[in-house]
């Protein structure tokens, strides 16, 4: 037994957004990806999670945002908790209480930040040290993006064949490069397809194993982009791929679309915003919601043009964010 | 010499929206298609044209909606002349007339319709009777959905390895059944990639292999669905092929967005009026402009609906077309 009972540990863990993006498993049950992504993690943009493992619970119990959470969030939770009982060999139920500090189901990846926070707390509070790199794997059971948010700044998500093999590791600390995530928030609803059916549907497109088949091409000249800071050639690469998987997405038979009608607009605003020479381009998670990802210098610009967009309903913007951690 | 030096000949064709979507060439100059596509003459959108053969010209002549053509226009009508002069042994220059009812570049065929029109009253103006097959490859050259404008009805056009074998015949007739087509105009503007350009950015998109190779499977569905009067499994085949299309479109590179704003709205609403019992789908040619297909009985809702819409300018209504005729 490695619990310590009744002790309380508090983790928090940022999002982070993909600029190659992951979309699809070879593995549902061990979320292997069909494909290596990278990410930035969203400074200021994070859940905070509590988890207390207590042998007195009959079961496990979960508070989202101050509420005792729905039962289908309990049961994805608690089916995490199942996996780290059993890798871990803890005993016990959880009592978890989580918050973030976004808009939840609306192209923040907040199962990322959620399930990072989840992770590292529960290991935590049962009195375990894991490596960086095994708390990545066991984040990405909850949520394979969720095995980014756990290293620092820029971060890579390597496929891979076994659990083991598939684990994270910054590429880049956040002061690497100055560029930041100004999200344009076009709808605060939560998506009517989650991102785990989403990516059971990946493979129903006859594009899915195209869009796999140059991923790791894409994230050479994505990675090389980033690490030499070469604006233009990251923002094409960030924007195509963004495309590629959107594309996936709106081919799955049923179709999946995440766009709507004001997420086209801010696309198209941003392509003539770089066009004319602000240094900027455009990122889609599973939700309507546009990331514009641009350099400092032209961040005001970029955040005074959302806002005079009347379809934008808020504006966020995130620096490049650290680890998560135990606070 | 085969020619009727200076008789007149006018010909009408309709536009056509294609159901299984043609994207791509295995030879540009011949224009032979990637895959073969299906589609549905527009009864009512037409051009007319009145094509004069003189001895006395230095060059052709064209006249576009009563003004003098631009230099671009000429050009690729002068290209698709020297072709009909070459192959039908024709000698002289031509003085052409052309008018569209219908707004030009903006996702409605005009193309199609200019070179089946073109073709048709070139030939007869050279005192030439050529069998609907022949002209059908003939149309292609200037434009490749034009061969799909000369048949009537319902029509079919095969790709091929050659001139001769790539040519369109009708499938079943115009009043085989009763659906028509409901157009969102959202924008008048023209396009600012022409299909021609596009046709040939079709290969630089991972997806375009994908894409052709499900082309003929998408295609037997369709058409079996076509001359089985099956709405449903229609609906479904012909959104599934035009979002491919669009797929493969924004994927390329550079990108091609021809969906604007408004557009993507017009779809969701569509799929939802689908959802909520209407009989209608989606599908859009290289243009903002929605094509609703609908059962005539749910077209009066159809076009109530999109009438409601803020984004749609205007709204057309064509039945099944007959061919391209000598009038």
């Amino acid at each position: 037994m490695t619990n310590t009972v009744g002790q309380s540990t508090t983790a928090r863990a940022n999002a982070n957004i993909a600029f190659i993006k992951y979309w699809g498993n070879i593995d549902d049950a061990l979320r292997l990806p069909a494909n290596p992504s990278i990410s930035m993690n969203l400074d200021g943009l994070f859940t905070q999670t509590t988890v207390t493992w207590r042998e007195d619970l009959a079961a496990d119990q979960l508070t989202l945002n101050g509420q005792s959470a729905e039962a289908q969030a309990l049961r994805r939770v608690s089916t995490h908790l199942d996996a780290l009982r059993q890798r871990l060999a803890i005993s016990g139920y959880a009592a978890v209480e989580s918050a973030n500090n976004f808009p939840t189901g609306a192209g923040i990846a907040s199962s990322a930040a959620a399930f990072a926070a989840l992770t590292i707390a529960a290991a935590a509070a049962a009195g375990l040290t894991l490596s960086e790199r095994e708390l990545t794997t066991l984040a990405r059971l909850g949520s394979g993006s969720a095995s980014r948010s756990v290293p620092s700044g820029f971060v890579e998500w390597y496929s891979g064949a076994t659990h083991e093999q598939s684990f994270a590791e910054s590429i880049a600390s956040p002061d690497h490069w100055d560029i930041v995530d100004v999200v344009a928030i076009v709808s605060h609803a939560h998506k009517t397809t989650g991102s785990s059916e989403g990516h059971q549907s990946a493979n129903s497109s006859d594009y899915q194993t195209a869009r796999v088949a140059g991923a790791s091409d894409r994230l050479v000249v994505c990675k090389r982009a980033l690490l030499e800071r070469d604006f233009a050639t990251f923002a094409e690469i960030v924007e195509h791929d963004s495309n590629m998987m959107h594309a996936v997405m709106m081919t799955s038979r049923p179709p999946l679309f995440y766009w709507q009608p004001a997420t086209l607009g801010v696309m198209e605003h941003v392509r003539q915003w770089r066009a004319d020479g602000l240094r900027v381009c455009y990122t889609l998670d599973a939700g309507p919601n546009v990331h514009c990802i641009c350099v400092r210098g032209d961040m005001e610009q970029v955040r005074e043009g959302l806002k005079q967009l009347s379809d934008v309903q808020d504006v966020l913007v995130a620096n490049p964010g650290g680890p998560a951690q135990i606070i």
